[in-house]
């Protein structure tokens, strides 16, 4: 099993059982990676400043997983000590009949973030080709071509100025059952335990193919997947945050100048 | 000068210069009122975990002010601490010629929140009665059928179970001029600097009575205005989270019973 690759490469065929959900790098410990998470969030949060004020790029950030494993959870830890009124989060939910009588891009493209902004998707238009291949919603020559589009709408957008990062959070199929038994059995949690989860968890197989042809199919330059392992939801976290820090740093953002030469300006009383 | 009333009675015509934007109520220093809003803020962070499961109630946050009163700086400190997946925040600019072919509230309404979400407005439909009246850009006897038009919106939303809380953040007019040269001043803040910015402030008065209008006209029972005195940040915080916890508190959430009876579900492998 190999531990090291996040990012696989891009001519890579994915087989997530090369993936280790386990690792955690270089951690022994959860103490010393929430430290180091706590850091880059400080300075996550520094970098947004100037990017929101810059308005010359844009990021979106998409996850998607299995349930359980962390996206709600993921999206609170990173962004929550960002500005809010620079962050956009979508969740996107079953389609609704308006949505499915267009193509499947229709309702994400709205959510796309403009410049200075980072849009969050919780699910996002993979679901068009993982949960609709896996229950067969549409026939195959239909979500085959779509990895095709998947990728043109993403190069658009890169060629537009986002920086596009996708995360997979990967858990194994026994940690769902942990966590789904968590679920069942803690009073706050319960809500979310819904039976149709367990109808999911029997289809993991199909999905997990599903996901390895997301994985390598729509995997690009402009638009690179991270296989997060996410069984340890501190080394996720982690990350994910390490990933967007990385990705805001090379941006190398920078306040703009003042729009006019204003030193010299007297404010009236 | 009353220093006491942050909700002007309903039946009440608000003179602004009743209201003291100094006033720091029974705080005497900054960091008490820090402490007891930091306490508030981990309190909010609670009740709006049940808020966003219940999906019973929705809040919309509204912000209004003269340029440098603190929305930005407001909406930062009071919901940063929050679940960005629950909390959109719209910043309403210029419109656009689509928009102003539409009546004024039609790019507002997409924007209210659904329930379980909360919405902050940074500007909003009040702008149609403030700049638009201050700068003459549609005939008085338009404006001024607005302030019903805005107070049945409001009424729609709060029937569908949506609590509104409205603030302006008051500052005077000598506080705009030291913010201001501070914005001239700072090299982090000059981007912020606009000249319009001194062309509106030569229109102060006429601003104070538009501003006297909508909070007397537009303060109902079902959306209160709240006028917040601004003049030190810390109140601001303070006052704002407090009356945002008041109001989530009052909604008595609680987390939805589990969707089925879930007690003796096996997992499976």
């Amino acid at each position: 099993m190999s531990k090291q690759a996040l990012v696989p490469k891009v001519e890579d065929k994915v087989h997530l059982d090369e993936f280790d959900p386990d690792y955690t790098g270089n951690y022994a410990d959860e103490d010393e990676a929430k430290r180091d998470r706590d850091k880059d969030l400080e300075k996550l949060r520094d970098l947004q400043e100037v990017f929101y004020a810059e308005q010359k790029h844009s990021l979106l950030v998409v996850f998607q997983a299995m349930d359980t494993a962390g996206k709600d959870g993921v999206i609170e830890h990173v962004f929550l000590g960002l500005n809010p009124q620079g962050v956009h989060v979508a969740s996107f939910k079953k389609p609704t009949e308006e949505e499915l009588g267009h193509d499947f891009l229709w309702r994400i493209h709205p959510h796309t973030p403009r410049k200075g902004m980072i849009s969050v998707f919780n699910r996002s238009h993979y679901e068009d080709v993982l949960v609709v291949r896996v229950h067969d919603l549409v026939p195959k020559k239909v979500w085959k071509k779509r990895y095709d589009h998947i990728n043109a709408f993403e190069e658009l957008l890169h060629d537009n100025g986002t920086t596009i990062l996708k995360f997979f959070l990967h858990i194994s199929k026994d940690e769902q059952k942990k966590r789904l038994e968590s679920r069942r059995d803690t009073p706050r949690k319960q809500w979310k335990f819904m039976l149709g989860d367990l109808e999911e968890r029997k289809l993991w197989d199909s999905y997990m193919e599903a996901y390895e042809d997301v994985l390598s199919k729509t995997n690009t330059d402009y638009a690179p997947w991270h296989i997060v392992p996410a069984n340890n939801k501190w080394y996720r976290d982690y990350i994910v945050t390490k990933t967007i820090l990385d990705a805001m740093e090379e941006m190398k953002c920078e306040y703009p100048k003042p729009a006019e030469n204003i030193a010299g300006i007297v404010i009236p009383d």
